[in-house]
């Protein structure tokens, strides 16, 4: 099969580790390797070389390409984002001309997962539900009435595949408020969309072309200048007239195709803040339940986790329930129960230091 | 009137803007000057040029000299630290040599003071006190019970100078027990020693040597070779035999001149903690109560005090109370009312580094 991973992201939610020039699918979170890293390896054995296709944004291209080109795979660069619509559209056109009715798994670089054997085997009964025409879906039981996620309404169970029981896709819902959140717990019928998608190339360009027309003629261009020297020209120029739209909205949600869901039984999350690292690093508490680098101290503190990316040594004295995060950007010192507001804080810096310029 | 100000202190209480590389009296903790430029511009008007003499530390003549240059005034550097009592013999020694019977106020390089007109008059009548044979030191009525402190217990009022009244000193008294330091509050005869001390070079000499001869002789050795080629290399020799001994302990609680006590209603602070400092740049306050510098952001936090010596942006949410210390040799996070311990901090810190190393 193939895959196209999609590293566009912008985050903020790692402020001062992550920035607008090193969002956090470059960062090095947790076991010494970037989280884009983490994803192509997560994908051995399933999509590798010519198969693996990296997306970004031309302001990444820099950082992305010494890691795409250790992992033998190919580096395919926006001039600038214009949400998953286009970036799927742009890797499904780099895929057709190899194969468009080879299965392709449209993944985002930044997601944790922890069991990568059950993930390689969903990807794999995905990829053979797909190879049937249809959208095959990945949705994640929900734990909690999260507000920041897509929701997936399942209907009819729909049989096995690879030993992976899989449904009907009902309905896509965009990110509910709380109530209707809370509700979809309820249910047991509702899932968080992972924005992992698997389709053939065949499948997803029709359904442009049926539900983004303006996108699928931009499509169209791009394909006819592919591989010669207006390639990058026409795809800044078709890019220049895209509207940003994402592909739950621009195709899932009215596909004319199938659309499948399989659950996600491998340990997701798609490690949105500081606290949600602290929980998956739990193993590296101290007797306090400080998560404290080499080199730095923690007297008298509590339940603090601290981040450094400078190597400088952090020391903490007589605090509790921190988060406190030291880049060469800034430097974050935040409730744990508010860090998931982070953006907040890169966004005032950013307004300062505009003004201070 | 001659001036010695002693600039050799490594503390650890400014961790992580202190170091040993740059203890605090080379710190710009306010007003964007070195306490060290701040003592220098206090003594205006009473001793400057060569009537100025700043005493470091080997290990610091490189960020000194340029400062004290600034100023004018003579750089004398030790070749290691050996206490109050080798210092102020060696700077005794140097203005000896100009003239044995003028004032010399000695004192140290990081104190804050916040009235320097009258901090001025105060050295002003301790000059002349002091000419009259004895030994003059400067008594703060203390405010609180601290242990941090040696202490000065007047005796019975002698009379007034230039329109400063003074006392005879009954004993000076170590850093006391909280116990005692509470008594000493109730008495009204303790005050606090400041550490600035006004004596002609005759009178301290004659008392090193009644009171410490073996400092004595090595100071009678120094003066047989000032200003010959040996001079640098004998201070060396002799340095290196000396027990460190504070002039408190070696010299004035044994002195046989008399010694005075004038009050110093300068408003001044030994300024020994971030507290302490968040304290003096109190009208620095937001609304909520934080102090934070240009480009940082504080969003629902109250009551933090924030000090960057690198220019990053510190972003603080949701916290409270805190001292935050950001410097390109480490970053602090204190509670605020535990800030005064950040030895520990420091301290356990350089333990890790050696052991990393």
């Amino acid at each position: 099969m193939f895959a196209a991973i999609m590293a566009g992201g912008s985050g903020t939610r790692f402020w001062p580790a992550s920035t607008p020039a090193r969002p956090k699918q470059f960062l090095s979170l947790f076991g010494g390797r970037t989280m884009l890293e983490h994803t192509m390896d997560r994908l051995s054995g399933l999509a590798g070389g010519s198969g693996l296709a990296v997306i970004c944004g031309g302001r990444h291209e820099t950082i992305a390409r010494p890691l795409v080109y250790a992992a033998g795979a190919t580096l395919i660069v926006e001039p600038f984002g214009r949400n998953t619509a286009a970036c799927i559209g742009l890797a499904a056109l780099h895929f057709e001309r190899k194969n468009a009715d080879e299965p392709i798994a449209v993944l985002p670089a930044d997601h944790f997962v922890a069991d990568v054997d059950a993930f390689r085997r969903t990807l794999s009964a995905a990829a053979e539900l797909s190879s049937r025409g249809g959208i095959v879906t990945i949705g994640v039981v929900p734990t909690a009435p999260e507000t920041g996620f897509g929701y997936i309404e399942s209907g009819e169970a729909g049989g096995e595949v690879a030993g992976i029981e899989w449904r009907n896709v009902k309905a896509f819902v965009e990110k509910p408020p709380v109530e209707r959140a809370m509700e979809y717990l309820a249910t047991g019928r509702h899932c968080w969309n992972a924005g992992i998608f698997v389709f053939t190339a065949r499948t997803i360009l029709a359904e442009l072309d049926a539900s983004m027309p303006a996108l699928a003629a931009g499509l169209s261009r791009i394909r006819s200048a592919m591989e010669t020297s207006e390639e990058a020209a026409t795809v800044a120029e078709v890019y220049g007239g895209l509207e940003p739209v994402s592909i739950d909205h621009g195709v899932m949600e009215r596909a004319r195709c199938p659309v499948f869901v399989v659950p996600a039984s491998f340990g997701w999350s798609d490690l949105g803040s500081w606290p949600a690292l602290a929980e998956l690093r739990a193993d590296e508490r101290d007797e306090a339940g400080n998560i404290v680098p080499a080199g730095s101290v923690a007297i008298d503190a509590s339940n603090c986790f601290v981040e450094s990316t400078t190597g400088r040594p952090v020391g903490l004295l007589g605090v509790r329930d921190l988060v406190v995060v030291d880049s060469h950007d800034g430097l974050l010192v935040s409730a744990r129960d508010r860090a998931q507001d982070v953006r907040l804080v890169s966004e005032r810096i950013g307004l300062e230091e505009s003004e201070i310029r």
